[in-house]
């Protein structure tokens, strides 16, 4: 007899449909879990590839309309996995059910809709939940406790970059992820919030003061196949749409402890296809993560003897690490689906646990957190100027 | 309605069993199948673990007399995931009964036990599977397309590695691995066969000649928990088993094309958890592959102009490489599990359409070559000279 | 019989005095030069020292007092090695002697310096070279032959980071490089403008707009052992210093090509001791270099097929690199003097084959590019927003 | 007026030749060293690169007849930089002068010259050192430092390889290094002497157990250029020389306190010019070096929390580090030319305190320890065998 379930609805059948699906089958195979969580419902816009997914992944329904998981007593978290332009309704409709809501990042396409979701949630007071799943690879959770353990001291420096490449030819076409009505903004939000997140995440650092710039370095691009909802222009025989959101964004900040941080990210970064990035400089130690070598985390330690000093390349696949002793022997790597694996875990718990909504990272706190520091470096870049985080309200 | 099924019978349910479990669960995720495969029976001999295991990853059926398998006319496929002692009895039990069989590597103990377990299969004419599951890591997989398109030329040198350092401490416990009667070997077979095999695969070269030695370092060890089947010594009041196996195996070796390699397995390599390492030095090109640095292949391109030759890391993430697209977008890293995962797709695959079993790799044709080159290896161990492999018979 | 003579009169003694010696000792043994580079005389303020490095260098003259160089007909060429302080002073001298002048980077502690030097050479139109070292490393050469056969393509990203962390701690006393009124700037003149001159070099790119910002993160230092000419304030029994120079500066900027460009240079990176590193990625190809790794340049070709591009570390050490045919084997390396032997080798050519002023790089024109860059970011520090540098006249 | 002076006379001009003088002539640059090494006398047989090169590097003065400086009281240590063939002739009638000898290695071509070479300088008591210029990169040497202070403990496994590539085309033409008359042998003495000796010198083990093999794989080559006392065949309108050493060796060893080891050296590694790699694993920590990455030792130190093990890249360019404080600040690096600097200053140093010859490393006794392991490889490769090294007498 299986023990008591959590019930989840996942909206969103495409990439972060995959990865959530399979975070929520797999996590109980590597966690004990205080609660099973149950693929109830899938739900999604076209019923071809959502009747797909749902038996690929054997959820046990699926539904068109998203209503039909708010008013069902059986289901306890709703999921969003959706493009960014449905985050806010449905977060705020989840909310309002009384639902508890775990909902993809970016948080949403704007501020004043982050603001709204937050509000939402404070005022149902449900549990709420930001997909950051790279806080949950196993290298970046050590670092973490590396900085908590006091290793890294005072920090001087900071640098994050999330380079890719994917769109760097302009043969590459028009997809949601271009689109600002749909995806808010092009790199900043989709991959410059990871990096921020993380530095918020493993070093406790708030930006306080941003200046920064975007470009498009490609302004319009061949319409590749129907996407829902847009219109394209259309260039000779060929239809074009317009790319309104910044294909890189650059900024310089400021930290809380008194620390300098420069930050990147593109999409057109040629050699680089995920390369988040971050590095913290402190007056006794600093740190590297870098994706693609996901097992690692370098550590250079400066308070060793001086011939001893060296930047540490740590294996994060042992017992002694965060998420990995769940999986296999050490250095038998797992990858970037079992980060959200992780989450999945980890939400299941905090549920189970009945603990306090701001007690689980991230949540719609650090989604908010992370939307303010974007804002900022939006607005720094339309003035051309340095902008205090403080004064985006 | 589901299509048409391969129902497995898996025995087996510690470190391999969950490894096996979770490639037949998630095969049907990330591949398009032509069979589904269907977990429909879990067998093992402990009914606590067993129950557990079964429950767990949602096996239909279970059962503590795998007999209960072989007669049951739904079952197609006999998956093997037991320590090595068992290992011929139950491949040539599944033969018999005309089951399809898919066995864990190394094929057997012992040279006379593989021969028995080969001439099974080819009686009964069943397909026949080893799970050399390194073949199908993604960056190995490609390293043999290059190979096969003329990249590497020919090969002068090869070096595999295969480090591991979790028993260098005389504190860490004896298991069943350090048993010559459940394992037949220590590192040679745990551990060498896989870089053999790897070298067989990516190469097609062959072994002609050996030379090698082994070592144990550490003769005795603590018994830690009770090991089914075995007899323990005692000293003084702790209880201590004696290391019957290799810890450590090196050896020489010239190869059918006219090159030469060095082989190294050992649990004593500090600073390497597990580093199964090939490289191959040919005329034209270079290779290189390094377990924890998973996603990776290294490849020098000899044929480039002088000035732009150099070692290049190539991320196996992209959909131009094996197995890589079925996951997620590039440098998003897959890991040691979907070796199995996509292991689990190609038998299902062969299945499905009733290729020969000859056509399928690694089979127990490869399973028998490589084991007669490890018994060469002892042979030449023992003798302290040369051996040609195939006076091995 | 020796050929014709280039008499060299050097100034300064310290860390660059004994780079410039070895160059110009090594530089007839590695090269074959169409004149002969001669050690006459040396020069330099304190006596002991003074006597002291033209003993052991084997100068054939020192003097106190530079400007008997300067009437001595003998000396073709005055090579600057000393603080930043005197470069102006002595580089004007020199010109208007009509004396060939070789002067250490940064061209001047300020662009009214720098223009008044650059105006010098100009009028007096001698020779004027700027020891840019690093520009003669081989990898360095090397990538800049790579953007030139167009391997590269249009830029869209460059990353410079010139990383040290040999202050970081309160404790390292206060030197002249600390000092305003000597160094004119911290980092920003000692290590960006390295990165910036490699980068300009590398890609032929200019630096359009930039917005950055300095830090000092450890305003007081005690006074180790007593500077010339500086005076020192007092706390308690121990003699402090005040640190008016920047411990690190960030800028981003955008490039003539369209590309965005993010650089940064400090002294509080731990973990980096010397870390001088560059990247640029265009739509064909990308590179990056660190000096650390001396050896190497790391190259990302982007028109290789789908499946074989990754990063290529190119061991620049070969007859086919530039300067490193000079000196030993393949992989038998160089290192960081040798960037100065290869400058005083080239600066030897230029004056040999009585080639334009304009022809050598780097010449006097470069550096007072690179400090119009340096200014536009001091000016864009304190006004806190965007700067073009064309602005700065 | 200068301290008093060591007298040099130099054999040789070609590769070594020009490595020892730039050693000689660099080394009071950069060491205070309590003799003045003097660049006396250089010799040859051949007139014009004698000249050309007595000339270049400013030797005072030269001869082609070698027996002149063993009667001139002036010079007290006799350098040999001669191909192999030289070697024995030279040492023993430097012994017989009573003068100081210092050697390339390897020491011999064979085992009876190398005990004859031996023999005359313990009869003469002269100080003698052999090149072994590896010795002295200040990676090595503090590896060596890491090993004393126990930090690596008893030794598992060693692995030592070096891996070189400049005659993998049958095109490149023969050279004096591939005729055994002259060279003695090929990869063997070359490049497997200098791994053998690193890993006596820095573990202080001992080979007392070896087994081999050797290949040539390309038979006979061009002859580019007439080499002095070689006669070639002929072979079409091409004259073809024999190539009659080894192209590559590899061996397996068992060493004094238990340990096991691979060692391979080969011209025939494509990707690597020049990698002379040696690892070290122990109960403690491992160790790797890597020649072309010369600046930095890697090392694992195994007493460290579990969680905070990992690969430890240590720059080996700071003052606290061996001989890299002698240049220039960390990070700037030096490279292999440096290593004979350290060893000519050393063998200075040596001399003028009056220590005992079999205090200096390396000296002949290790030159006949490691020319014994050669010649135990040489024996069990034609044996087929494993071979005891003392048994070689």
């Amino acid at each position: 007899m299986p023990g008591p379930s959590l019930n989840v609805g996942l909206i969103g059948y495409q990439f972060m449909g995959k990865a959530h699906s399979n975070a929520w089958l797999q996590a109980p195979h590597f966690f004990d879990l205080p609660l099973h969580p149950v693929m109830h419902t899938l739900s999604g816009r076209s019923l071809a590839p959502l009747q797909k997914t749902a038996k690929s992944w054997n959820w046990q329904h699926y539904t068109q309309n998203y209503k039909d998981m708010l008013t069902n007593p059986d289901i306890g978290l709703i999921d969003i996995a959706t493009p960014n332009n449905a985050h806010a309704e449905l977060a705020i409709a989840a909310a309002e059910a009384k639902k508890d809501v775990a909902c993809e990042k970016p948080l949403a396409r704007t501020w004043s809709e982050a603001k709204a979701m937050h509000a939402a949630v404070k005022k149902a007071k449900v549990n709420n939940f930001l997909w950051f799943n790279y806080r949950r690879v196993p290298a970046v959770a050590y670092a973490r406790q590396l900085v908590l353990q006091g290793r890294i001291g005072r920090i001087f420096h900071v640098r994050g970059l999330y380079l890719q490449d994917w769109i760097k030819s302009p043969n590459t076409p028009f997809v949601w992820r271009l689109s600002k009505s749909v995806a808010g903004s092009g790199s900043h939000g989709d991959l410059c919030a990871h990096t921020i997140d993380m530095l918020r995440y493993i070093s406790g650092e708030e930006f306080t003061e941003v200046c920064g710039t975007f470009e498009t370095f490609i302004k319009q691009r061949p319409l590749g196949r129907m996407l829902e909802g847009l219109t394209a222009s259309s260039s000779g025989s060929q239809k074009l749409a317009k790319v309104d959101v910044d294909d890189a964004v650059l900024f310089l900040c400021r930290l809380s402890g008194g620390g300098l941080g420069t930050f990147e990210a593109t999409r057109f970064a040629t050699g680089y296809h995920n390369a988040n990035t971050l590095e913290i400089n402190g007056d006794k130690g600093s740190l590297r993560f870098d994706l693609p070598n996901f097992s690692f985390l370098e550590f250079y330690d400066d308070t060793l003897p001086a011939s001893e000093k060296g930047w540490r390349k740590i294996s994060c696949t042992t017992a002694n690490h965060p998420y990995a002793g769940q999986y296999w022997p050490p250095d038998h790597p797992i990858g970037y689906a079992e980060s959200f694996v992780n989450t999945a875990a980890d939400i299941t718990s905090h549920i189970a646990n009945a603990k306090k909504p701001a007690d689980f990272h991230a949540n719609f706190d650090d989604g908010l957190a992370c939307q303010q520091i974007l804002e900022a470096v939006t607005v720094s870049a339309k003035e051309k100027c340095w902008i205090k985080t403080k004064e985006i309200r």
